[in-house]
Formats: C-alpha cells, sequence, structure tokens
C-alpha cells in the first residue's frame, strides 16, 4: 500500500513529518511512503533514503492562516493539494496532512471528493475513556450546520469504523445531547432520534457530555459546532486542571518533595488525557482515506497517524461504507 | 427585601433548604426569607423560629422526573409554582428553587413571565476561571434553538449584570465559536457576530472553548444547547480527573503518603474547579428574579444561593435591563 504525506504541513513540518515517515518505513516495509513537499528542504533530513521512501516534489505550502477554500483553489501545487490529488487518481490509498484543518478539509471535499451518496463527509477521533477503550466522536468540525439526514450518515459511518478497524460488535452509538431522555434536545437532535432508532445500528440514546469519558458508548455523533465545543472543552478543562497541578505541585519544596513521588502516576493520567496518543483523525465519508494529524504533531504522532492509515486501508473501511451506503 | 424559597426542591430537600435558609436569616436580618413548602414537613426541621423566617403553605411538590410544562400547568400548588407566583405578584422580590430545571424555566416563563422585549430568558452561571476572576456563562439551556436577535440580548443582560452585581467596568463580552477568526462558525454565530459588533458592548470578538477557562472574557454568549455542552464537559472532566488522580493516589502506600502531603492543595483546586461555590445560576431576562440552585445543593449551596439573591436584587440589575431593553 501507498501513503502520501504532506511533508509541509504541521507546526514541526518538514522535520517531524520527515522523522516520523521514517520510523514508520522502518517498521512497516510493505508500505511505501511518499514524502510530498518542497524537494530541497526533504532531501537533507534524509541520510538513508529507505527502499520503501520516495519524495515527490510539490513547490507550494499552504499556511495556518491560509483562507482554506481559496487557498487550496489557487494553490494547485501545494503540498496538501498534491497528495490528495494522488489520492483522487489512485496514486495513494490514504493521505496524512498535519496542517491547516480548514484547507484539509477543503482538500477532503473539492481533490478526494466526497463518496457517491455520501451528503457531508465528517471529522472523526478517538477521545480517551476512563475505561481505556476510547470512544469515536464524529463530526468534530466538517460540517458546521448538520441536518438530521447528515448525523444519520456520521452513525453509520461510524458503527463501520469501530466494526472494521476495533474489531467490535455491534458498537453502541449514542448521540450528544442535553439530557438521556429521548425527547430532550435542540430541533436537530429531536428530528434525528427517532431516525436513528429506524437504523440497522446499536444506536443507544441520548449521551450527556459529563458522561463521555465515562464510555457509556463506543462511538457519539453531534453536529460539527457542538463536537469542537465538546473536543476544545476536554483538551482545554485537562490542560487548565493539570497546569493548577503543576502550579500547586512547585510551590514549596514540601510539595515539591510529594509531587516527585507521584509523579510516573501523573504522567500516565496526563498521556492517557492526551488525543495525540491516539493517532490522528479520519476524515470520513470521502473518495479515498484522508487522515488528519495536530497542527502540533511531533515525529511519534505522525509514524501514529501512518499506523492509523495503515489499519484503516487493511480494514477495508471505506469499501464497507460504500457498499452500505449506496449498495456499491 | 423578602426571598421565596422552594423549600421542596433539590435532591436534600427540604432538610438542606430549611438550613440553608435559617443561616441565611441569621446572617441577614434585613432579609425576609420565605420558605414554600408543606408545613407539615418544615415545621418539624425549624426549632426556634427567627422572626424573619415564615412558612407559605404549598401541598404540591415538582418531582426531577415530572414533564415540566404539563406538571407546572397542573400543579397548581406546587411549591416552586407557588414561589413563581408571589415574585410574579410582588409578594417576593425573587426566588430559588433547586428543584427541576425543566419545571423552573417553565415557571420563569409561565407564572413569573418574561420581561417586556425580551424574547427569550436565559440561563446564566459563573465558571471559575483560573485568574480567579470567572466569566458569567449564557444560556446555558433554557432556549435550545436560539436566533441571532436573542443572542444579542444575552450579550446585553449578561454585560449589565456583570457591571451591575461585580462592579465591572465595560465586561468583555464573547461570543462561543470554534475559531476566533471573525467568518468562523455556524450559521448562528455567523450571523450573531457583526450584530454583536453594532451594539453598545464591549464586544471582544468569538472565544474558543479551550480558552473559557483562561478568563479571556467577562461574559461569555452561546445557544443553550452548546452551553449546555460546554458546561457539562467541564464538570465530566474536572470530575474524571479527580476521581483518576484519587484512584491513582491511593494505588499503593507510597502513593498515600505523598498524596497527604499535597492534600490541602488538592482540595483547594477542587474547591476552585466547583461550580458550587459560585451559587446558584440566575434565569435572567424575566418580570423577576429566579435563581437556580444546583440539583444537588446542600444548605451551604442554599445561602449561596441566597446571598446572589440578595445582591441581585440590591444591585437594581432588573430594571436596568429593563430600561435598556425598553427604555422603561
Amino acid at each position: 500500500m501507498r501513503i502520501a504525506i504532506d511533508a509541509m504541513g504541521g507546526d514541526h513540518a518538514p522535520k517531524s513529518n520527515v522523522e516520523g515517515a521514517l520510523a514508520a518505513a522502518e517498521l512497516w516495509k510493505d508500505t511505501e511512503i511518499v514524502l510530498v513537499g518542497d524537494q530541497n528542504q526533504l532531501e537533507p533530513l534524509i541520510d538513508n533514503k529507505p527502499a520503501n521512501v520516495t519524495i515527490h516534489h510539490a513547490s507550494e505550502v499552504i499556511e495556518g492562516e491560509d483562507e482554506p477554500v481559496k487557498s487550496v483553489r489557487r494553490k494547485k501545487d501545494a503540498s496538501m493539494v498534491v497528495a490528495g490529488r494522488m489520492v483522487e487518481e489512485g496514486k495513494a490509498d490514504a493521505m496524512i496532512s498535519a496542517g491547516n484543518t480548514g484547507a484539509l478539509m477543503t482538500t477532503g471535499l473539492l481533490v478526494v471528493g466526497r463518496m457517491e451518496g455520501i451528503e457531508r463527509p465528517a471529522l472523526t477521533s478517538m477521545f480517551p475513556t476512563v475505561d481505556n477503550k476510547g470512544v469515536l466522536v464524529l463530526d468534530l468540525g466538517a460540517n458546521m450546520d448538520a441536518k438530521p439526514e447528515h448525523l444519520v450518515q456520521y452513525a453509520l459511518m461510524g458503527s463501520l469504523y469501530r466494526e472494521k478497524l476495533h474489531g467490535l460488535d455491534r458498537p453502541r452509538v449514542g448521540l450528544l445531547n442535553v439530557g438521556t431522555e429521548a425527547k430532550k434536545g435542540n430541533e436537530l437532535t429531536k428530528a434525528v432520534y427517532p431516525l436513528l432508532e429506524e437504523m440497522p445500528i446499536n444506536f443507544v440514546g441520548n449521551v450527556e457530555a459529563r458522561d463521555v469519558l465515562l464510555g457509556v458508548c463506543d462511538v457519539l455523533i453531534c453536529d460539527g459546532f457542538a463536537g469542537n465545543i465538546l473536543l476544545k472543552t476536554l483538551e482545554g478543562t485537562a490542560g487548565t486542571l493539570f497546569s493548577i497541578l503543576k502550579q500547586e505541585f512547585t510551590s514549596s519544596l514540601k510539595n515539591k518533595l510529594a509531587a516527585a513521588v507521584l509523579m510516573p502516576s501523573l504522567r500516565g493520567i496526563k498521556e492517557k488525557m492526551d488525543y495525540k496518543e491516539y493517532g490522528g483523525g479520519l476524515l470520513i465519508g470521502l473518495k479515498g482515506l484522508v487522515v488528519k494529524g495536530h497542527g502540533s504533531s511531533d515525529a511519534t504522532a505522525i509514524k501514529n497517524a501512518i499506523r492509523q492509515a495503515r489499519s484503516a486501508i487493511q480494514s477495508g473501511l471505506n469499501e464497507s461504507i460504500s457498499k452500505e451506503i449506496s449498495g456499491k
């Protein structure tokens, strides 16, 4: 299989991207990795190019501040766009980028293209849960104003994701809502609830935001706006708490000594709550596989994103979705 | 001033409600407190009734599982409804309830009534921030499908709240959104952004969910659905983290000893992140003052809610909102 990496996207690009790609190439000899980006910058970063790594030159870069739609349309030779085109043309089985999220979603829509029958692609990510099993949340922001029929497709795609990639049997699908009762919610969730009950999935009803981390469902669906609020509140609260803990634990010598004893435990908790450990997010519902790495991805995060792309390719996820949606 | 307490609402009612009311009556002699509820249950809980505490009998109770609109309409002699009627009739300056939230919002709308010129009341609450100044968030669920004009009124009411109750000069008003750029968001936030720019408030633009706890604004506005997701994700993440910390810190004798040293710091952080310390949430935009206590309110929480009601009455908040909205 062949995976295209946007070597120029992300806060630590191209260095971390190249390092992550080289580590992955070493680990998975069956995977051909294509680094897409400026040849002059990429070549000096590679001492001994492994046989399964190639460079595909792209002269432009989409920056973090670039306006998504405009930049994808205009920068036709941007590393992200070129990687997307490789997927669209069947020259790569998946693409990975840690660059501008809006531009990546636009690349997914305009360059890779929607899967037939899918109305809106969705951005997914695994969230940590206390039972260590994790929950797949979608949509995290690909589609801000979702309609009921979009959420129904998210439920189907998310369910297949957990089945195919994680081997779950009849994954429990929950609807993010303000209460557990069927009649709770806004117009969208109230309209989608009865539709989900009719679907050939294991719909377990409404899930409140406070219960998401407890592992009450395997797939959680929501519109992109609510998903973004959920994700960023989680990140913000965890981050704030850890920084307050750090401050308190170093505020006196006595506290410092005690905190040193607890450090391995604290580090474990921090890693557990860290979405980066879970690899990238899959942009789902497109003709090809697109993996979004976090903007601050280091080499390990890039390697994990490649691992995730490999699993998704091997699982036949896209073929399953296509079959389920359009019967093809 | 006179404050009516729904003595029967909440997980620890009527005991905690009575205890909190008695503590408040002791503290603020100028405040007349009316305990609304079943006389037979309330009287045995009071040994020496202070001069500024009275009981107003109400024969019915709205339970936690009751359907809000139906129960408010049918149980005309429910403690919550009777307290609301006292406010509507000018027999109390404010009412407090820790009972069924949906029923309380219905009581606000149908019994107390909307303030002239206000399209939708909003449920508010102070959230903790790392700079200890806190941020007022509204709406937290009074109105699930908000329109741009509703959010504009929230901005105005929230701004007056921080001015009148907390003495802030030109409070910074932020719009909860998925990115900081003006063009980000869903249809609602994109429509409301330019309207907020035209308002006579200190609008500081979009605020991402991850920055809310950092204290980047004094007032944060959002629709009730997003507000509920924000609040419950915050509660859920903090709660989950503290329970994981507890688990880890008691997992070995070594850890237990170290954690004991840090316990005062940990307790301080937990209190800081605890919304209960901040008193109840004000239901704003009604003809009278309605304070919602948390369902699990203990006596301290009830006392704090009374403190908050007193401050709101003394500040002339409702008169200011009315003047600003309808010019009256």
